[in-house]
């Protein structure tokens, strides 16, 4: 671990209260001569360091601590209303916000439908949306540390726009700039995989785990991994598109020029409209308990499942059969020590886990196999407007 | 970049020198003056880190560069003589050995034949033939810095045992451990595909390049990836094993398990069998240029396609077609600069990259397709072995 730096430059005094923010932050409460002994740095430096972070208005005095054979310190943490951070995550017909603090803490949670998903649109929607929480939360925008944004397509590495978004339709939309103007304040974009695997990192189930991937299921199929404890992106912004690796050579035609990506197979929207063929069929017997909804969505067929269902059962387990074959390629190639499977697949994750287990101890090769632990994510469906608040919070802590 | 550093404490010594010896590798020739200003250090702190390297023997003084309007400055370079290395590439049936000097030249090179290619016997061997070699070309043992060795096999990240190498028979082989027994020198070990990313990272394709994946296709295939200017070797170090990619559902069985694993189609023993089943089904006028050869050998395919045979040229491009589908999953997982082809490869890619690459566009997503360089080594087979070499190196300059 990176310990406190001596020196008198602007950097080094950055680098110090960066520091030590984050030593508070992961200990929740410590002491001066706490951070003096756990920096290096002498009681007067990091005594100094302390002063400027409680002036700032992100440290304060709370109570005092165990003596150990003089005065009892006083301790410091964080303070509890000094900054926030927003997230938001754009989908196809919402926009879900969470107001976090700087203690990680979330203030307030809510969505908004989307009439128009137009970038332009989007973005005057959410800087409304936010500007109206502030408000309401009476919180003043000085105290925001800056906006996350998780949107399901490609950023570019370099210019932060969005390359593609297929679902919503946007293609080298300039998604952050349109917002930082209306808002005024940091905004910072990510694919919405990754925004699940930052989540996943900072309080999920990765929370010390160097390589792992949180796969995302839903509309579309997407990545986000981590390489040697840091998110890997790629040269143009685009690692993680796993969702066109063919699993079924005879399978259907994708908009990728493909045939049997594992988007085509294992997305939502198809498990929805296989279940739909079958009632069409009149496999009555088969799915009854879903044949009478008027428009079939995943939690029928999972409640179908859950009840002893066979034909929606069935579905599920297919999926999770092809997705193994997916996940093979991707212990092969990165030998990860986790991947965590999000969004749609939390709704029924445990019902195909073993399935999923079988197909990649059977696919991939047996040492990396046995390194990887194959799990749901417990954060759900959240983890991306998590993960896209808990950005500019990483920031302020540089972790 | 990192600059100097100020401070006493010998962690600070070492990494100043470490670090001003890379620089005067990178450089070439540089004046003492020059080292303060590119570091940031007093004349005084870089002229005592200069002696002290000079002391040790690895830099000397080499004439005079051109005066900044006062006298003449000494120019220090690497001391020619001072230091070495040692790679050795194990292959199934022979050692190759590279001798480099401490400015990355190889100074001797040669290879020795197995008879018994057991770790134990391996090992004896090598220790062997690097005494010799040291003992002919007069270089006292102290002058080496280490030896590096490529297996191709899985070396396991913590304990870098020899997990398994398929091809060597070998299985949970401490072969490092072996060879520092015999040869009590530090001994670094490393996977085949890593050890020539390694290279390609320091003296080839990938100098620059943070992103890259090494693919080397021979009896095996397997890759080194690096992300973020680092080799990635995964949690237990078996990244990169893309050769159990499935290119073709209705291929071969593989002793992994699967069926038209990459390896059971383009692993150069595939390509030369399926040439001497064309050969045995009597069809002549296919492949009249190699029918009359007692053992075919992938040269005389290569040799035979140059020269316009169809059915040689075929199976080459086919084998690079199912290279191409494999490409295009890691191009859209890992999104990476460059695609570096090396081994065997190196010896027909010139002829089907116009293939691979049209499948590549074909079959990955266009943005990360449009990112990525394909190239064939222009190391060639000996990638892995200079690799080897390097590596003692890259610890000795830091990088």
């Amino acid at each position: 671990m990176t310990k406190g730096k001596t020196g008198n430059s602007k950097f080094l005094k950055a680098y110090n209260e960066t520091y030590i923010l984050n030593l508070i932050r992961v200990n929740k409460s410590l002491s001066r001569a706490d951070i003096s002994k756990a920096t290096g740095l002498s009681p007067t430096a990091a005594g100094g360091i302390v002063s400027s972070l409680i002036e700032k208005g992100y440290l304060c005095e709370n109570g005092t601590g165990e003596s150990k054979g003089g005065r009892r310190p006083v301790m410091l943490e964080l303070k509890k209303n000094s900054r926030y951070s927003i997230g938001l995550d754009v989908d196809v017909d919402s926009v879900t916000f969470i107001l976090m603090d700087i203690k990680g803490r979330v203030v307030f949670e809510w969505s908004s439908a989307l009439v128009d998903n137009r970038p332009a649109a989007v973005a005057s929607l959410a800087a409304e949306e936010i500007e109206r929480v502030l408000s309401d939360c009476r919180i003043h925008k000085d105290k925001l540390l800056g906006i996350g944004i998780s949107v399901p397509g490609m950023v570019d590495a370099e210019t932060r726009r969005v390359v593609l978004a297929p679902n919503l339709s946007w293609e080298d939309a300039d998604f952050g700039r349109m917002l930082r103007e209306k808002i005024e304040l940091p905004v910072y974009i990510e694919n919405e995989a990754m925004a699940s695997a930052i989540c996943e990192n900072w309080i999920g189930a990765c929370k010390s785990v160097d390589n792992f991937i949180c796969v995302n299921i839903k509309s579309g199929i997407g990545a986000g991994i981590f390489t040697g404890g840091r998110p890997y992106r790629g040269t143009g912004g685009s690692a993680g598109e796993v969702g066109h690796i063919v699993v079924d050579e005879n399978g259907l035609a994708c908009g990728c020029g493909n045939h049997g990506c594992l988007e085509t197979i294992v997305s939502t929207g198809r498990i929805v409209e296989k279940a739909e063929k079958l009632i069409k069929k009149g496999l009555k017997s088969q799915l009854n308990e879903i044949e009478n909804v008027s428009k079939v969505r995943l939690s029928n067929i999972v409640d179908a499942a859950r009840s002893g269902n066979q034909a929606a059962g069935g579905l599920l387990e297919e999926a999770a059969g092809y997705l193994g074959i997916a996940l093979s390629y991707l212990v092969n190639t990165l030998n990860p020590s986790k991947i965590v499977l999000g969004k749609d697949f939390v709704v029924y994750g445990d019902l195909v886990m073993d399935t999923l287990r079988r197909v990649v101890d059977r696919k991939a090769l047996k040492r990396p196999a046995a390194n990887v632990e194959i799990a749901v994510s417990e954060i759900g469906e959240r983890s991306s407007t998590l993960g896209a608040a808990i950005i500019p919070l990483k920031i302020l802590f540089g972790s």
